[in-house]
């Protein structure tokens, strides 16, 4: 089989922890006897210094022409006073997640063994671990509906979004949800706020009939405020969690940062017909950008996703998800997940890159 | 001065904090020579029982004849399986929110010194402290905004929500966050989704203008997904967070449980003419209703709350909340915030009112 991927790594430390995942996918394609071509694409603030727009045409013609895209990740204070509408982070996923419809946002976050020290939770929390999937819709609800706008004059001037959700959209998101769940710890946690909005009405009313399909399957309802604060309390009893957009994003951040390690989560934003774009959890890092210490392994673990969802290669890409458990198993960390006083053994980028490469 | 106060206990445990919350007001009368008179209404799940609504038209009207409403809580797992619409909490607060626009909500929440080991965060970031006030609009956006409802048919039903503000929302609510962090540290952080809503544009402009009137005041901007991650790391940071309604609600959660006393925190809902409903920020707590053992301290404080900002009997309300804290920092505590080792010293609803009473 032979593949074309659009590689848009972006601005910071994108390059960077790109050009390991692009090392990792090299020795798979030998390993597996794939036949992967990539093609860059400028993306985020670098498109906007090079051709004006943070998500140029020529990238979309190449994504579309793609069977996938590996995104590193965009923005940086050179273009953070920018109006909103324009900076590389909006720019740029916003148009690919809706000319894509890419629906469906997969963010799996686990506290990993021996990294439980690294989490801001209390020790004993931790030590109970966890283990969530936050699914979430991403191309519905209040980031696309329409209306949106401003409206009237002086005082009385007034800006409005419409958040808007139908029955397609919340089953076919519900219904990934489930059978994801089927696979992993079969409990559903769907997070709405019905006590306030009419689409979450809606939407606990489509996925109670969703769920009548999965017998197997546990569901609970929690509302968004209280989910936000259970997760401080006691992670370790959610295990796939059904979000609307916006809820999505801020929950699936609570959780990314509730790991401490936001260098080894990714996640996948796919469509129906398996297309899809893979990114890090992480953001651009501008701070650390071009040390050389950046983690590599969300850019690689999105490599795998990228594999098993897109490519349908599960072999490959859970040889991948093996070498990194390797890694980091064997205590192989980048600093910012060592302790202080152990931060002298730190591996850099390169090294986290070649090891895992080795190891697939 | 005479007042006239609007109780309404409601459910669970509202009945008992609130009769301690009387009994300390009744001490507070006494050393300040205030004329205050309570009437009582039914709210909540015990309207819904008595009335058949949770806010019954009686309710209303003695609301309207006071100065200011005492409230304590409603809900419990009699009325969960009603539509979300008429369950205790919807189908009493929006309307009381909605009728006497009280559309500022302050929520203080602060991790008190000795109570750090009930935060759920790590021992390191709790040992900072945090005293954060969130300062949330609480009569306009996604709540309140028309249109708002269900259209279509099959698949393509579909519901609908609207955010929407106006300048002059924006503004009054922004003023006071300012006005606010005057007393205290001297920052605003507003939070908003301004790379994703048209409202949080104008909410991010209309906050800088007002901010050209309080040059001494710090403002920073923080997306809301950002700001439920920054609060697990860096909550002492914080000093009042200005937010959204739906973004204040989630934000005031997440803070009130990284407190890990949430029996402590009570808030504030007040209207541009100082009528205002005090409650605490903890719920009805039905399990451990009728026990005798519930925090009756955030009811206490809403009682300050409402002498402080209805009834603008600053002296009294800081008698009381100096009561407070003598019990507090003397250990005088109630079973949930005490190691399990040290809860046979934990002292009752009863004994908690008695003696801040009497160190009124
Ligand atoms: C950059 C922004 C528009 C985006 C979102 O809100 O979805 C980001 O926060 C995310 O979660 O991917
Ligand atoms: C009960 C509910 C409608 C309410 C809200 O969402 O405002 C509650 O969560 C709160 O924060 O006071």
């Amino acid at each position: 089989m032979s593949y074309q991927i659009a590689v848009l790594a972006g601005d910071g430390i994108g390059p960077e922890v790109m050009a390991e995942a692009r090392k990792v996918l090299r020795e798979v394609e030998a390993r597996f006897n794939l036949d992967i071509e990539y093609t860059q694409y400028d993306v985020g603030g670098i498109a906007i210094d090079n051709h004006g727009c943070p998500l140029p045409n020529a990238t979309l013609k190449g994504c579309e022409a793609a069977d996938a895209i590996l995104f590193g990740s965009v923005g940086g204070p050179k273009w953070e006073k920018l109006p909103p509408n324009e900076q590389p982070e909006r720019g740029a996923l916003l148009p690919l997640r809706g000319h894509f419809e890419l629906f469906c946002n997969l963010r799996p976050a686990k506290l990993h063994d021996g990294l439980e020290h690294m989490s801001p939770l209390r020790s004993d929390i931790s030590a109970r671990g966890f283990d969530v999937l936050c699914v979430r819709e991403l191309t519905g609800g209040i980031y696309f509906g329409k209306p949106k706008g401003r409206q009237g004059e002086g005082e009385n001037e007034e800006a409005f979004d419409t958040m808007r959700y139908s029955r397609r959209e919340i089953s076919r998101i519900a219904r990934i949800a489930f059978e994801a769940a089927r696979g992993r710890r079969k409990k559903v946690t769907s997070v709405d706020k019905a006590n306030v909005l009419a689409c979450s009405v809606l939407w606990r009313q489509v996925v109670e009939e969703v769920a009548v399909d999965f017998p197997d399957v546990e569901l609970e309802h929690i509302y968004i405020d209280n989910a936000t604060m259970q997760l401080l309390r006691r992670a370790d009893e959610f295990d796939v969690m059904l979000c609307s957009n916006l809820f999505g994003d801020i929950l699936s951040d609570e959780i990314a940062m509730l790991t401490g390690s936001m260098g080894l989560l990714s996640s996948a934003s796919m469509n129906s017909s398996g297309f899809g774009l893979f990114e890090p959890a992480g953001g651009s890092a501008p701070d650390i950008a071009g040390k050389g210490i950046a983690n590599p392994v969300a850019q690689i673990l999105s490599a795998a996703l990228m594999l098993r969802h897109s490519l349908k290669q599960e072999e490959a890409a859970g040889a991948i998800e093996r070498a990194v458990s390797k890694a980091l198993n064997s205590g192989y960390l980048t600093g910012e997940l060592l302790s202080s006083d152990k931060r002298s053994a730190a591996k850099s980028t390169v090294e986290m890159g070649d090891f895992i490469a080795n190891a697939v």
